[in-house]
């Protein structure tokens, strides 16, 4: 088997932007990728099969397997000159190469559907628990740093420290022929727990730059939940000894 | 080397039914493959050789290596309108991307022969000993869920938690062209033994699925001799302080 | 790169036997061949370069770096029906497919030089220190094992337990056109350090299963020198708590 | 994607020297490398990208970010008959057959623009801090030792003794159609730092063997700093029990 894309339905698109939202630090992409999906009834139109995922099915809630893929769903959003297209995902590449070849597979799709920006989601570890949740920005050559500096996206040296790692890096990375203007947006998080809070936030910003609404409501309340496990979950290092993150297990960013 | 398939003599068969038995958690497909075999007199008829199996040969009791490989059975049953394909072997892949490639190959030489039905089996691993193993499955969309709940299959939410990994799940996950109708039938087992009796569970269920007569009475005595050894480990377990599995270490289906 | 051969000189043989002595369990494969090399006056005729070796140079004594390889001497040997290759090297593969691949290349030339027989020199190791090493068999099924049994090699159930992994038992399980019996002397040994004893006892086999005459004096030395070592952990040994040698360590036969 | 030469503008070179360095112990070839590439206004004419190289995307200080890549600088020195291609980059290949392929295109450039003889740069790695760095040299059957020797390179058996892990090793041992004359310059160091001492001697060295002048003194002010740091870290160590660096861990050449 060789990574494939599988087509459900004829893609056709008007100057479709693509967020990517695979499985990373924090959940931070994945968490916002289908939230985005959901509220804007966003239609699947392909799958990415690879050799590279694990060899793996899922089972349903109703008992029926799945091998493991990629997603790709199409949206259009009535008035807005942009189309989206969004991919998420049961996991990432297990090997190193295989993300080079995922990631070529999605920029593939992209220009062959004429994509005018990709906004990849990732989260930034920092190892501390956050009230307020920056949001972090990383852009390629061909991306307007000032668009995002805008919405209040931040740049700051040395965030984040090692790079971005997976498909969020690379579809920023790789050169293709028509030179995608590309943006990584990394919510602050600890690294410790699946982060909503986060997820939210960067929609919030995902609103803004692409200008269209986005209810967030449900995420919200997952914040909300999560806020709670957060703070029982300070308490605790508060009365225990305080566990130190290493800056290599952090790195990740998806 | 690529992975091949060596035949050893002409297959020619009707209608026939897959049933996958590969090394996994609690060895229990290869113990109900195996029977299965002895007791239908199978005769092999083909062996997959693949650079993605250990690079190691087996020493046969009369000291005659022969290389690591999967070996492909069949049967014909009297007056059943259903032949057998029986897939057994020494070891699943021990490479991401192997596994892909030698599920593949299985399904190539299912769909050359105009396989009807696939079944898999493996062990669903609870880290807990159980007297009354239940046999869970898990179907691919073209194999109607309600054969197996008739035969007391059991479907349950979360279970598997983690997906089913290895050829066990790639063969109902690929998509291949004649879309062969494919379950997994799990045998529950605590994941620390190679369980017989869980074995022979899943033998009865597969005797009524496929309406033949199945002896399980050599399974019934080793599984009788495991118990001994398992209730020696739950007097242990009792005496000393029970071990906790780790989510991550049981999801191995096989 | 890929795995190639590249020759030194026109090789021509008359009937010629492989002895293979990789790297491996107590180094015994590779101090035998070694030494069959340098007594015969062996020249070499081809070195075997592959990116499944290490990605490493070595540097002689002289300063001089030369790529990690496996290189194939040839032998004549006065009034002997027989001519020999002899393969040795650096390392075996560090990767599970490039085992395949450079057995597949051996055995390449083996076929191509009309090879009537193979060697392969590994050694069992057992955990513990032996004073009279035995020298156990494994046969591929073209080879009569009696030709073997006739010149003291054991066959004994459950040796190797694991199997023969690696060139030693690769060269044994490929199949190949010409057929070529095979077959595996493995010298017993503790795994702990490297043991020309056990060398040097497999080259007396190799003589009278040749019918050459094999000065081992200079290995019979290594070993004395190895004795002392040896007789001074067994001291350390029992003054100190008794290691536990796993199963899954001592496997590996080379 | 495949490993591939991003060219960025036509190389046109007189009779060039290259010089590899490529992270590795002590960052040694890295930091002499980039002072060189520095000092004498090289310029960059190449990009090498591999699948070999981390998934991984750099995000540069003003938040621009770039695929993990190997970079081809070339200069002319004023009145010398020798051009110089300079090789550095993020990373090394992080897969063992990466290593091979990444050196094959380095000396696919170097036999493209007839380069005349190549230098590597790595550090030799001994476990201790020393006041008055060796540089050890290594060469291949091409390159004449005696210019080394005479230049105070240091030839001493067993030195490396675990051979030359990486590109800086590759690039002296794979076989090239031109026969290029290599050199491996390795700097002496303790393997727990990087090490900008060791960098500034080994350029010393080059600018001998080059004939050309090299200022140094940014590196000689970084190693200032870092003996502070070493000061501290010896201060630390006879304070303390003393580390026992393994044999394995400091093999690693660049």
């Amino acid at each position: 088997m060789k990574t494939k894309v599988n087509y459900l339905k004829e893609i056709n698109l008007d100057n479709p932007i693509l967020i990517e939202g695979l499985p990373g630090v924090g959940h931070i992409g994945k968490l916002a990728a289908e939230h985005l999906i959901d509220e804007l009834d966003a239609e699947k139109t392909a799958e990415i099969f690879s050799p590279h995922l694990p060899p793996q099915v899922i089972v349903n809630d109703d008992g029926v397997a799945r091998l493991v893929r990629i997603e790709i769903y199409t949206a259009k959003i009535q008035d807005h000159e942009n189309d989206l297209i969004l991919v998420v995902g049961d996991h990432q590449s297990v090997e190193n190469a295989g993300h080079f070849e995922i990631a070529e597979k999605i920029l593939e799709i992209a220009e062959q559907n004429n994509t005018q920006k990709i906004y990849t989601i990732g989260g930034l570890a920092t190892g501390e628990m956050s009230d307020t949740p920056k949001i972090y920005g990383a852009v390629n050559e061909h991306y307007p740093k000032k668009e995002l500096t805008e919405k209040d996206v931040v740049f700051e040296q040395g965030k984040p420290k090692g790079g971005i790692i997976g498909a969020s890096g690379l579809l920023l990375g790789i050169k293709t022929k028509k030179q995608i203007p590309a943006a990584c947006l990394m919510g602050e998080t600890s690294g410790y727990i699946v982060d909503p809070a986060s997820a939210q936030k960067i929609l919030r910003t995902i609103s803004k730059l692409l200008n269209i609404e986005i209810d967030t409501k449900e995420l919200e309340e997952r914040a909300n939940e999560m806020e709670e496990v957060v703070s029982k979950i300070k308490q605790k290092h508060q009365e225990q000894q305080q566990p130190q993150p290493t800056g290599d297990d952090l790195r990740y960013i998806g």
